[in-house]
């Protein structure tokens, strides 16, 4: 069986004159779009032009809810109950569905962003909450979550597929969890080294560890930063380095 | 064939901490509910509770979306684009259907709200944007509009199904308008009066103008006003009187 | 030297359509209004309506900074930068000395609401970065903080006047901390014993905590929930006992 | 007398992660700094920076409040009462004023942004509430309007000074009004011909309209677009116009 690797980017985060992110480039290379749908970020006028664009070049569109917390660009934790995320969760999924449907399109995946991503990585209720909004709003979509982290196994308690994501530029603890930025060691800056990671990760589903050891991961999604300025070329990159090593990138199935 | 009428009335308008509105009352006897979608009032929680409510009382469920102003309630005139206009109603509509799939239901109609429906009913390019919004997400929902407005034939150029709504507490003009609210003779106050005005619009579908003159008028839904301290004794009113003339209360088809 | 008691209380918190609170009425028995400025709850007509209204009875007029978070009523945990929490504050004061000074009057004093209030309480950088945007807009205002928290060390290190704040209705721990709600016997609800809590702490200082120990309190000024439904009368009773022992109901100064 | 001229420029437009401006390099040429307020632009954190970058140069602080619509960049007309229009002005004016005390400055002038500028300019009753309310918080405070247009009246029937605002890049008709941006002949692209009709007002009080005639207008301050690529060359091309005939660029007085 033929490997292969999901790209997923953010984008649609826009929001009225405000500009972010060149959605228009960074289509031409991923083969997810996790669409912001207006908590965090994005507007309804930035959430349709997105969708039309991922639509027009076959990306698989997914929604990307985030906290209510525009002026933090949903990267501020809040704490809600568990409720509360998951009404705010099938609301936003809802809102980006309904411009899918106006376009012929369908929402494929959901990823939460922000410190709604990282809170619910290590909060089962989170987890489960989200997975539940996602579950009830259409059980064929599927859920991203940080490889690793209880949004898989939140996801796949309720029959939903769920994508593992990793991180090319990012280092790994010995339990799998992603070095936090805070710590030295936390980014890889050599794009070698980063695409030696993602490589291995696809190939043998193991992870170097900071502390030199071999560590599982599953690599169904790679995470594409939209906003850092070597983006596309190092999306060029990976992409070549993925078809030199026979794996495919194609949206997770 | 036996003559029918709707009773629809907004609700869902509670925000946070912030209560409005007897939903659960007014749900025992209207048969279409038109639930704020989180721009001029209402939120994710209070979306979901109100759409578990309708669809557990057999009420069919409507989107109601309006500006995006929570302080004035949506009731201050906004100057949006067509374009704007239309993903917004594209968004809220799309909200409430992500409710209203996790419940096992479906949005029936979609009635715009405060300004957005006074404007549009004017405004053809506007009611043109609303409409098509209806149609695009999901083209089997009704559009409810001002009864001889604009909105009517918007819709129906579409081939969307329209349902003109009328009310029992306002005078008409001879061209079918609603008389102004600052015009001192814009209300009926008298019970009796605001029934006998409903019952010939629905069986001749006719009302008589404050000029004295017949006018045409086409019933198909009633706009019951939930925060009216008799609204309740009202519907019951208008209730036994409809059954006594054998007209069937039921959500538009 | 006679001893005396503030009452203080919430105020200002509804937003635009949505009613909250019976602001008249209470401004009839409390010294301190905390009026909320439009980002927890509140919105600039109603903060205008509510200055003006205490302006008129001599209630001296607070500001009461909160959360970005209207549909969490300011009562979700965020969780923001020290700098950014300090620009929240600065922002909200300076809107409400705004109007303060349309009317002729000024903010006596700043008590946080809600999550921004019980997180500066045991968080040292975020009760610093209170006191310095009350200090630095105007250093004669008072900060109002839970009595023997960080509030008011973090206050009073910056020469700012700070009030400690008792609740008449809450326990008290060994160590002069509320017992958390989620306790079974964190309320009172007997109106004498809370009054009696309430005379104890003006007249000695001192509070019974539930262990049965005597532990310090500062009693500056006291918390009305001007929710509750007894409200009105829980005040005039304490205001009828504090007289009795020869206690002067006023503003802290 | 020496005759002068203010260059007053829109600033604190940022919002959170959202930038937008080049802030720091306009405050190189500017003599009046109108900084966003938080409802159609500008976030507390923003300001804070911003005015902190202006006082440290020495450029005058204004205040720029606009309509609660970030979304439209309070560029789409909202119709408010007078009322809620003078609280929404107080508020703004006030939450900067919070900004300038902390940092020991002052609000030198106000200036209404986008659609609340243009819908004052030609509405008394709008004027006159954000007149009254520029007067009720701090009447040294100097309001900037359209020049011709009823801010100016407004303002001085308050006994405020208020300042004519001109522009280079755009022509005038007969009445001394702004040509409409739908019309053809509405800007002056060549910079040449935009620095003599700058030049000719200050001088002369005259502007030629787009028919020939010499119409006249009181040239206060010059807007400076500071969102245009060739801002910073313009301005100081007419900086360098104005110092040739003698005309002091300044701050309004």
């Amino acid at each position: 069986m033929m490997r292969s690797l999901d790209l997923n980017c953010d984008m649609g985060e826009s929001f009225g004159a405000y500009q972010m992110g060149s959605d228009a480039e960074v289509l031409d290379y991923v083969t997810s779009a996790n669409i912001a749908c207006g908590f965090h970020a994005g507007d309804p006028s930035t959430m349709h032009r997105t969708v039309r664009m991922a639509h027009a070049r076959g990306v698989a569109i997914g929604a990307h809810p985030g906290f209510p917390d525009l002026q933090g660009f949903g990267r501020r934790a809040m704490h809600l109950s568990a409720a509360e995320a998951y009404d705010m969760v099938v609301y936003q999924v809802g809102a980006l569905a309904g411009f899918a449907q106006a376009l012929g399109a369908r929402v494929h995946h959901v990823k939460a962003h922000g410190a709604l991503y990282n809170m619910a990585a290590k909060d089962l209720a989170l987890a489960g909450a989200i997975a539940q909004a996602v579950h009830d709003v259409d059980r064929t979509m599927v859920l991203y979550g940080l490889a690793g982290s209880l949004m898989i196994p939140a996801a796949e308690k309720l029959g939903l597929r769920a994508a593992g994501e990793v991180f090319a530029d990012r280092t790994y603890q010995d339990d799998g969890s992603l070095t936090p930025r805070s710590q030295a060691n936390a980014m890889i800056d050599d794009v070698e080294l980063a695409i030696g990671q993602v490589r291995r990760m696809v190939e043998e589903g193991l992870v170097r560890s900071v502390n030199g050891h071999d560590v599982p991961v599953r690599a169904d999604t790679l995470c594409i930063h939209g906003d850092q300025p070597n983006a596309q070329l190092f999306a060029k990159k990976i992409v070549a380095a993925l078809k030199q090593s026979n794996i495919r990138v194609e949206a997770f199935r």
